[in-house]
């Protein structure tokens, strides 16, 4: 289903009509009538006992409303919601819109009242918007099924807001006239249709060109990001989330855990969808108004017309920081700039027009620059001083705009004198920006859309793998009455997924360890081996370097003796002695972290001390592509060592992306792994592959 | 001087006062009249022709006027400019105004003409402002030397611009209304009056509380910090920096060099000085307003008032981002909140009045919340639902703000309803922020101010060091026509600043090594020494951990012959043989370059490979105080690794504050010195001390 319904309705009932102009439900039925619906559907309302409202013939109930409905507006307390639902039902409502408060917002008692509105609507096969919602609107068809103080200007943009209040505050903002909106949607507390409902709902509709999001949580984490890539291959989707909720009270016990929260998740979850994330209600707007209102930016070369050398350096300042670039004229541009400027102009990007520029200049200017190959945006710059033609630049700049295929967007600095200007550019659909770095930032959100749109094509591999034998390490541990694996477990594991690991075995005795050694060669690592033990280095458990029998045994004793010290609870099974790993190799982290919205985290970045002090690393929700894989590496701040620095070779990057794809795999193909840590692989020179040397993993309960 | 004449002057000429309105001198004339000047002052047109301007008498020359004038506006073509000034000084006229162009921002000609200007003011003891600006503004006196496009209304903000174009734009901002100034200076091309000059006239003026400064570049960087530590105990100053400009061609040949540049010099001195430095132009607006308009924030608590669940959420994230904490309410407040609000409002932080609140509400909300002492700052958001009293609450708020002495400013969201609201806030002077992030940056602005309130008084120590050596190593060195000082004589001059070094002498064959380890004892280890090899180890002239006799020689046979072989051209004195020193330490970098406008920039952050690839440094100029190198310590991201990491103990602070302060006097005790790396430094646990491993010099040509 489209939702068509909600949005465009042959009839509409308002459950809860009112005579009272200070009840809602009189508010929902005067926006039928005033924001023109009722002129082109069926509005009935229905009140236990008018007989008529706004002119309209009222019905005691739905039932006894002749022919079909095709949405309920319901607006009645909440103790009657649930039967009104029910008898929408009955009278075979497709879509209801339940604006009425008092339920899971509103505690246990309200949830369970929540609980049984999904039931009914479940049950008839009723789509439900809310509860607790402002209500639903659709400029085009026209339809205003809400209780907003107006009907907001028709435009490019959908809104969907879980907060109401947040988004009267947005219809505020768009009946000012900046902002026109397509449809407009609260969607309170998502008892049904949810933000993944919407986005479907609007991927195809013609009306839409940019959609946006407000919200707080979501609940289908991978489904999101499923629906939100496919939609964003169509349209923008620009996102702002609110509420950085920690899981404070979960006790982590790996370093990705500590490092993974719900921001990190979000964060990579809009980045895999291809939703652009809006790091402020402001930029929200200004990013949305640009893609909404002005062609698609083609390239990242920005042209800059100014009539003011300050505000020029300003707004280039601010491009270069957002990752674009001042395009680089053809000499042909130049010549035809200087030809028509003042000696005193500048033709070069920025091209200042000076002061005393009329609209003419500005438009000889815009003409020509826009012509260049090498333009793919403009942005002009205005002051208004003692002689600059205000409205009649912003004239030629919106009559230009119309005749390219290129997006210009404004930056009219000051308020009192270009406010005229300001309005004159709206009306051709020139978003204005009142100063420089925001009109950057605007074209940095254009130029971000470009790149979801070049996106390649997700390449997804599966490896062939021993999921039986990680199967029974986790029956192993679990008959155990244990959760966490350490090192000498998580090697079968890793084996099993084909990653590689040191040689090593578990020695009980010192006498056991010098037979292994002597099988593998020295030097040898030795480590403690116990299941109660997770973080070896605090108690002295691990010994790098050993070259010989003795050192071995010693090191073997005083290992045993200083555990039975610190912890003397622990359970020991002797140590573990390990193939010491060829030197030369980067250590780096792979990590995992379950998140609750959207589920495999996993965490990629530079091991040792400089992943706990720096926190420089990186996330992809699993499943993710290679290419997704091979970005990761290129998205830590410190990813140049990667390359080698200082006459280093390079490592081998194949062999993390190989790693985080097996990682990803793992963790999908076992939901009970609630974290892991791959802390240090070890990587060699190009060509020369990884070691996992040490890995720790924790099982749900 | 205080520059009382450009300010307010007892008498005004116009030279260039013309009875045409559309040009220049007619404006300027007009603003004196209009802004209300002519009625508390004289005003003396001067023209050529003209009997009577504006109903002015008008003069042909400045000498004919009779009686002294305190300032003369210059608005004619500047090829009359400089003998008009002449004239000026032959009046005795102490301040002058030079509105005309066609100076320094001409090319070769204007600079000629600029230093003209300069001399004949020097010659009469002028003070110039401009050339090339748009004139002067004091609201209070009241004068509008300049030509502008109206009068800005009053206001504690003064605001001093080099880009008069932008000037313009700022004035349009505050004849809209919201932003009240005090003073506007529209500097041009800075020939004698700078910022300098203006802090100090400003510093002491009554009618201003917040100095503004748009600046593009600074002649004089070590009096600007000077002067503006001092006037930001008094008020604060909010700057703006554009230009980004590097030092592109000079060879850089340093790390510290490639680190730094102009953008990191006015880091530095801003945050030296006490200036606020905005990032954008609207964050320049929005914290003055704030600054401006309210009382000081004397912490960093801040309580939410809101009648909108979404938007406190957002509201929460921003102030927590900006480093402000929620402030933690009394028992007694949420007992007495709880009374009054509905029961499902929110008496915690953030306080949720629901999306019914009326005025009354709101008030009863506010005043509980004031009076908490946890409460140093309260933010009330609002958004336009449909019951909510928007003016009503302004005017609650607005009240409340003229009775106490903390800071309260407002996040009413939307636009076309909430207008009036905030035209009422704006009456009380309380500053609004269309979105939730603005106006936590604006507290942010805030909390910085107290924090520069707050900075201890400086403490500056002078060592006992050897000037004399280190001045003979330069002789020595120029003398030879070199510039650049590598390891082996950069060791003298450590030593004459006290700094610990490591035990190391120059062999010039391999016996004389075996001989000089000998002395030294094993390990060693072994640098190519030659005046043309700054970096070692990129042609292999670098080997640690020599252990005997052999591996010495082997290794110095192969340095040599590998330096050869790579820069036949260079010249070898041999290879340095060093004392190895201690395994354990911290490998850190200490270096300085210095900025054509600020001097020595002295850098500090980790060594090794991470300088270089996570650019993780932190810069000072010097001179600077024990406070500021210890600061320096805890502001590179990786700083938790001094304070010792995964059982690692505490590296020895104390010994990098004394290196960087004694590298600070070396470089102020020798201009000469350009530019200068100690890389590594290494640093030893805490008591240890830290001992300059490599150093690099770069001389003045």
């Amino acid at each position: 289903m489209s939702l068509k319904e909600f949005f465009n309705p042959n009839t509409v009932a308002v459950i809860g009509a009112s005579t009272n102009p200070k009840k809602l439900g009189y508010a929902v039925l005067e926006n039928l009538v005033a924001g023109g619906y009722a002129k082109v559907g069926k509005v009935y309302p229905v009140n236990p006992t008018a007989k008529e409202i706004l002119g309209l013939q009222a019905y005691p109930t739905v039932q006894e409303v002749p022919g079909s409905i095709d949405l309920a507006v319901i607006v009645i307390p909440y103790k009657y919601v649930p039967e009104a639902l029910r008898t929408c039902g009955e009278k075979g409502i497709p879509a209801v819109i339940v604006i009425s408060a008092g339920f899971r917002e509103a505690g246990k008692e309200g949830l369970e009242r929540e609980l049984e509105l999904i039931e009914i609507a479940n049950q008839y096969g009723i789509r439900v918007i809310g509860p607790n919602c402002l209500g639903v609107i659709d400029t085009f068809t026209p339809l205003n099924a809400s209780f907003s103080a107006g009907t907001p200007p028709s435009g490019p943009m959908a809104f969907m807001s879980q907060s109401g209040a947040l988004g009267t505050a947005v219809l505020d903002i768009s009946l000012a006239g900046r902002l026109g909106l397509s449809k407009f949607v609260s969607l309170g507390n998502k008892a049904d249709v949810d933000e993944i409902d919407l986005l479907k709902a609007w991927e195809d509709d013609p009306h839409t060109r940019v959609i946006m999001i407000y919200s707080e949580g979501m609940s289908n984490g991978q489904e999101f990001i499923n629906t939100a890539r496919q939609v964003t291959a169509k349209k923008p989707v620009v996102a702002i989330k609110s509420g950085v909720t920690q899981s404070g009270s979960r006790a982590v016990s790996s370093h990705t855990g500590s490092l993974a929260g719900s921001e990190q998740a979000y964060h990579a979850a809009f980045l895999q969808a291809g939703v652009l994330r809006a790091e402020s209600m402001q930029s929200l707007f200004d990013v949305a108004l640009a893609l909404g209102y002005q062609p698609l930016l083609q390239g990242d070369r920005i042209a800059i017309i100014t009539n003011a050398g300050g505000p020029g350096i300003l707004a280039t300042d601010a491009l270069e920081r957002s990752g674009l670039s001042l395009a680089r004229f053809e000499n042909e541009t130049i010549t035809t700039l200087a030809q028509y400027l003042p000696d005193a102009a500048s033709a070069a990007n920025p091209v200042d027009v000076l002061g005393d520029a009329l609209a003419d200049r500005y438009n000889h200017a815009l003409q020509t620059v826009v012509a260049d190959p090498n333009v793919d945006g403009l942005l002009v710059v205005l002051t208004p001083q003692a002689m600059t033609e205000i409205e009649a630049t912003a004239d030629e700049i919106g009559r230009l705009s119309k005749t390219i295929d290129k997006p210009i967007i404004t930056c009219f600095m000051g308020e009192a004198q270009v406010k005229t200007g300001v309005a004159r550019l709206e009306t051709y659909r020139v978003p204005n920006y009142p100063f420089p770095e925001r009109a950057a930032l605007a074209f940095k959100g254009m130029s971000d859309y470009r790149q979801v749109l070049l996106r390649p094509t997700p390449e997804y591999v599966e490896f062939d793998v021993d999921r039986h034998q990680t199967q029974q390490v986790f029956d192993q541990v679990r008959e155990q009455r244990r959760l966490s694996i350490g090192d000498s477990e998580a090697r079968q594991i890793l084996t099993a997924y084909g990653l590689q690991i040191p040689q090593s075995e578990i020695a009980a005795t010192p006498d056991e360890a010098v037979e292994i050694a002597n099988q593998i060669g020295y030097p040898v690592v030795l480590k403690i081996a116990s299941p109660d033990i997770l973080h070896k280095t605090d108690v002295g458990g691990v010994k790098v370097g050993l070259s010989n029998t003795e050192q071995l045994r010693d090191a073997y004793e005083l290992m045993v003796y200083r555990a039975q010290r610190y912890l003397p609870q622990a359970h020991l099974w002797g140590c573990l002695v390990q193939q010491m790993v060829p030197a030369g190799g980067q250590e780096v982290l792979v990590g995992m972290n379950r998140d609750p919205q959207f589920g495999p985290l996993v965490t990629f970045g530079l091991g040792g001390i400089y992943v706990e002090t720096l926190k420089d690393v990186t996330f992809r929700i699993a499943p993710f592509s290679v290419q997704s894989a091979e970005k990761m590496l290129t998205e830590i701040r410190a990813h140049a060592i990667l390359d080698g620095v200082r006459g280093e070779p390079p490592v081998d990057k194949a062999a993390i992306v190989d790693t985080l794809l097996r990682i990803g795999q793992l963790v999908q193909d076992f939901p009970e792994i609630v974290e892991l840590d791959i802390n240090p692989l070890m990587v060699y020179p190009q060509g020369q592959g990884a070691i996992a040397i040490d890995m720790r993993l924790v099982l749900s309960k």
